[in-house]
């Protein structure tokens, strides 16, 4: 469900291995119905030219597993996207970012429907199914609010057959936590600080001193929630951005198409929990308010 | 010195009550010699017809008073402005934005010297000579480091014998201070918050929550530094900026029209007195960064 560059990507390996992919889009539908569908992963090109792909999940129906792929931005959807594909097993994988995502769908369809997942890739839809995957980095997976079992480590088995590197986690609250100790300072300041990649943050040492200090209230909130977070994985998150580059966070590309910024799960949500645990998080509300107030004028 | 519409203002003002002002301007310089300056208060236009304008300090030659009204980021070229118009019993006024030009001219041209100014102020130079002031507001006077003595008393009658309503203090750090409770959240947020007027800024809750947030630390900061600023003076903040409509701090206009905005003065130095103090200003200084960086990009 969602025919940006997660949803593409993952869809059309899951497809080229020979599960029976059902693609829900919009805008791209025509186009993918007759150009199918193109990922380009450094050198190697690959083309589904058959996609199943439809406008309405009724024309769908019910499905063993619904890969939730849209932009938080539009969850408001989903319980009307979702109902038509549910059996009486259907599992529910969302790749949505931030925090709330596995609450909404437990909160409609179920708790025990509900899996989540991370997806560590750099990846871009550069034209109406075109996919651009510069670094496909790896998924990992997670039941929600319990720990993975047959079921998410048969869905890890079949991304690993579709040439998916695929992970479970025992706790996907916090494998969500430790995503955000990047997201929050990088997705964030890549906005607030005017519209500048990682490479710029990270030269600029006021900016690279909040960078870290963002971090830091993200793993006291963390840890005020029960998951620890060891202090290395701070510095870790240096260790990898520095060499990206000029590395453009997917809010910041949101923002500078025009996009709505998902700046509720990102940053609201974070903000929230945190807050309801008694703990202050400065820096991060402030950014929450400053993208808030930067993403209206979108 | 500074031909921006406070120095056009005042200097205009003293000039025509009888007070033998000399302008030092540069772009400007041209069109006020030919044209004179034009300040429109509401309906009242005063125009000053031969104005003496120059372009080099030392083509005025020694003064009594020096009345600097130059941005505080043009503040290095101060010492080679200022030199030329030494004479034994100079005195040097600042009306300077923020903390630090006090200081400065004091470093360069001996305490003794140096008086500093808040200007209460609704104006702009609307062109070359030309000055719209929408609200005369007030002028304050101080003494560097002393109470107000006979000087400013005597400096003090000077502005209001030129129609200029204004007072003196004998707390000059306590009024700057008192003065950046309003600087420093809505010049602040006005830019970072993605170039908007305060009354966008007062009616997003969030940002209104953040504005009253930055007085805090403001007034603790005050407050460390030994000057105490009654809490009821951050409502009294919102009470005179909730009916001023859409109005924009001098920092989003700089910004907007691709001026270099004072960053060091109205965010970084009192960022600098407050962590040296040992208070954390945790809001400050993150709007600190953010301005660096956004200004940098002007």
């Amino acid at each position: 469900m969602g025919a940006g560059s997660i949803g593409c990507y993952y869809g059309a390996r899951l497809a080229l291995s020979g599960q029976d992919v059902h693609f829900l889009m919009r805008s791209d539908l025509a186009t993918v119905r007759s150009q199918g569908l193109q990922v380009k992963i450094r050198e190697e090109v690959l083309h589904l030219t058959r996609v199943k792909a439809y406008a309405a999940s009724a024309e769908i129906g019910p499905c063993d597993l619904v890969v939730i792929a849209l932009k938080t931005t539009a969850s408001a959807e989903l319980p009307a996207l979702v109902a038509p594909l549910l059996g009486p097993d259907t599992a529910l994988l969302t790749l949505q970012n931030g925090l709330g995502a596995d609450e909404f769908l437990a909160q409609h369809f179920g708790a025990e429907r509900v899996l989540g997942g991370l997806a560590f890739i750099a990846s871009n839809r550069v034209a109406p199914g075109v996919i651009e995957c510069y670094q496909p980095g790896s998924l990992m997976l997670g039941e929600f609010g319990r720990p993975a079992g047959e079921r998410a480590l048969g869905i890890a088995k079949m991304f690993q057959a579709a040439g998916i590197k695929c992970n479970t986690t025992d706790n996907l609250d916090e494998a969500r936590w430790r995503k955000l100790v990047w997201n929050v300072p990088f997705n964030g300041l890549a906005i607030a600080a005017g519209g500048i990649a990682t490479d710029k943050i990270l030269a600029d040492p006021a900016l690279r001193t909040l960078a870290r200090e963002l971090m830091e209230e993200v793993v006291a909130a963390a840890a005020k929630l029960g998951h620890v977070i060891p202090a290395k994985f701070i510095d870790h998150q240096f260790k990898i951005t520095d060499p990206m580059g000029p590395y453009k966070p997917s809010s910041l590309i949101d923002y500078l198409e025009g996009r709505p910024v998902e700046v509720e799960s990102i940053w609201g949500e974070p903000v929230r929990r945190a807050q309801a645990a008694g703990i202050s998080v400065p820096r991060m509300a402030m950014l929450y308010a400053l993208l808030g107030a930067l993403g209206r004028k979108v």
